[in-house]
């Protein structure tokens, strides 16, 4: 089964009410609790042998990565995470050792954050170790940002540098909580997704969502070392590591021409933080400026783990 | 590693903040997310070969379980569910079709009770099934039924009938939320619990957390015709599986001498939906007054699913 397909295929039969302003389809449901408060909600599950290796990674990077890729959700809304649930599934005779390092991890990050963990599920079975992260944030006074209001004419920003996570980034990413609020806060965003499958994948996730196309511009994406490494690996360009490898944990934002302008003239964030890589089109797909001035067809293509 | 003991080790790390009015160690956590309303979460994590078995049980069935035990969690704070997020992994080489059943079944029992599902994750993995749910709550302006409150004097109420649940009922039990409701809305409720450990093991959990014990009156329990055809079965008695099997989904209920009277004469509740089970005592421990009105220890037992 195609995991993108089936998720579609729930979204179109999924009811909703009238309490729910976005449901099924974004990097977080956001649920209308109360008068004065929104209340957003992901989930994440993380499964030994396809989001991380036991064998090569501790427990307490796991229990960190398993916390600071729904703060990342979170961030992709521009909205403040509050608190966690946490279920895990430990293989028969898992030693308490682990399962302490485990919760030193996910401490250490949620501590950072002011997450507090709540509640959880502990249960035991004959398959691999998987850990489930429900996470809760709010909005305080914010309005939500989803994928779905990218227009003609805006710019498409990216936080950070891309490509080649696997290597080690996916394990040690710092999510882009505070570059989240801060777009939020200070600036008109339209758009706004984290890039967990991949560069091309996601703006085509918010392409679709929005009804609109993109140009980026070659020399304006920020590659990363590890995406030069990478491609030195594989053979591979390195501008297809920082478009397709996804796990970066970056932040990709579509503002207003002006907005985009302020943002990167505003020093709220850190010299190379924030790159202008593209602009959306009315014309549907992703279409590359090359080195030559040339435009290219894109395919989205992202890292899938199943 | 024992489960138990380990939520207790991490119970005694996690910090809390001041929005939250209840972490770790109840069936639900409630969270101040407003000032017109509280936010209740929970967290269910089901896998293939512990909680259900494929080889035996429709994917439609596993589906509704999975959403029914998070149903029952917030039915035993007297509350009412709202919406829920599912994160699935798929063992490789899963069919469409299975994964169909399985929402359908999801779908079957969150709209009758009118919960949105409004997100999720899926996944596939090398290992068997997996299922996580959770689940958000909200109280309407009633209070959450804690662990805690129960008091010397106090008499113990349960729905339904107790045992044997492996050979039927765990599969296909109707989560108490009407009966949860109608306790807290009209009656003073001084602590509820679901069933799922098993009545002696519950029933304990309460106990601890309010610092008191219990007697339980043989004559009283309701042995389920399952709990008789089990202990056929095994040799131990019916009362015993009524006491010790676990996933029955019973509520528990804690309430003031006079509360519980009136809550069997309110005429609310079908005729044999409530029996009145035992008292809250000053004294730790769990004591059962047998037939010939002899008064015995009983160690809290229960199922555990690892």
């Amino acid at each position: 089964m195609d995991e993108f397909l089936f998720i579609q295929w729930i979204r179109n039969r999924q009811k909703k009410s009238k309490n729910v302003i976005c449901g099924i389809g974004d990097d977080c449901a956001v649920i209308n609790t109360s008068k004065d408060n929104l209340c957003l909600i992901t989930t994440d599950m993380l499964v030994d042998g396809t989001h991380f290796n036991l064998k090569k990674h501790d427990a307490a990077d796991v229990g960190r990565k398993a916390i600071a890729c729904s703060i990342s959700d979170i961030a992709s809304m521009g909205c403040k995470p509050s608190v966690a649930v946490i279920s895990v599934c430990f293989p028969q005779g898992t030693k308490n050792n682990f399962a302490k390092r485990l919760y030193a991890g996910i401490w250490e990050i949620a501590d950072k954050y002011a997450i507090d963990i709540v509640g959880g599920d502990i249960i035991s079975g004959k398959g691999p170790f998987c850990i489930n992260v429900t996470m809760l944030g709010k909005n305080e006074g914010l309005r939500p940002i989803y994928r779905s209001g990218a227009k003609a004419g805006d710019k498409i920003l990216v936080t950070g540098k891309l490509g080649g996570s696997l290597l080690d980034k996916h394990m040690f990413f710092e999510p882009r909580l505070n570059e989240g609020l801060k777009l939020n806060k200070n600036f008109t965003v339209h758009a706004m997704i984290d890039i967990s499958d991949g560069l091309t994948a996601d703006l085509n996730h918010i392409l679709e969502e929005s009804g609109v196309g993109a140009i980026l511009f070659e020399d304006k994406i920020p590659v990363s070392d590890d995406a030069l490494k990478m491609s030195k690996k594989t053979g591979n360009t390195a501008l297809h590591h920082a478009f397709s490898d996804g796990e970066d944990y970056e932040l990709l934002a579509v503002l207003p021409k002006l907005q985009a302008k302020k943002v990167q003239t505003s020093g709220l964030f850190q010299r190379g933080t924030i790159s202008c890589i593209g602009e959306i089109i009315e014309d549907h797909g992703i279409w590359l400026k090359n080195l030559k001035g040339k435009l290219l067809r894109v395919q989205p293509k992202g890292y899938k783990h199943s």
